[in-house]
């Protein structure tokens, strides 16, 4: 219900930006930020041994190169041990733009799984919007999508469109 | 500990292809189906409530599209409620191939969302291979990637390449 309030409230805010008396005594509070093309969204995470788990257990992937250092390293060459599920790494993605526009509906996403992502490893993840159409009320977006490892090193490369209800991000 | 064992057991029951005696007593066992180019694995399951807010609890991934059917009909216009995360509903693809391969490795996985999965709906997912490439003892397999609802409704459409430790299925 938060998120719902929070999404309600912008057109209201939005209206600061043309208050009906310039003279009015009430703070002017600034308006929430829009996505525009170029604008980047973060999130980092740490995936630990007990969120693979959780991830296996509603999914029904057990996947042991997720669940088993000693098979990770010996049958799949994961020298660090066992890595987590690519597609737990990359709901990061749909995750920001989430956050971000509540309401966000997800077109597709494509997905290059290019370096491991070790348990405990510290993901950060980037979304940048690359292009923006708008449709009658509606904002289709395309993204790319990032997430690395060590800071530099890109583990997942990729590019999402989703269509959002609006450009006012959540705050 | 299970798949270890079933992988590790599938050389010595290939044996039975080339049996010792030509004239043992001992039922010979047919030896474990290979993947080959065109073979449809199959997978199906409907998605609970509760299989949606575990996904978000573990993922991050609150939107309101996903949880609160009133906002899923009211501001995202789906008429019947709730949906699936896509990524949820997709995580069905690498879970059929790593029941069947266990030690299987992603390396992309493109995804097109084009109808809602609602909480409750069957979904049918296909994982197809295409193209299967040997790479010294490891196989590079392209899979079309597709779920269905009310059985013929193609919701989600895509495409996974994934680096498979052996071609034979795993029983």
């Amino acid at each position: 219900m938060q998120r719902i309030q929070q999404l309600s409230r912008i057109p209201s805010r939005s209206q600061f930006r043309f208050p009906i008396s310039p003279f009015s005594s009430a703070p002017i509070e600034p308006p929430p930020p829009l996505l525009s093309i170029g604008h980047v969204l973060h999130a980092s995470r740490i995936f630990t041994g007990q969120d693979v788990a959780h991830y296996a257990e509603v999914t029904g992937d057990y996947n042991p190169v997720h669940l088993d250092s000693g098979f990770a390293t010996s049958v799949a060459g994961f020298d660090k041990g066992r890595v987590v599920h690519g597609m737990l790494v990359a709901s990061l993605f749909p995750s920001i733009i989430a956050s971000n526009f509540p309401g966000a509906v997800y077109v597709s996403q494509d997905l290059k799984f290019k370096l491991p992502v070790y348990v405990q490893d510290e993901v950060a993840a980037q979304v940048q919007a690359i292009n923006i159409k708008q449709i009658k009320n509606r904002y289709v977006v395309k993204f790319t999508t990032r997430c690395f490892t060590n800071e530099v090193s890109l583990a997942v490369d990729g590019e999402a469109v989703a269509v959002l209800p609006t450009l006012h991000l959540n705050e």
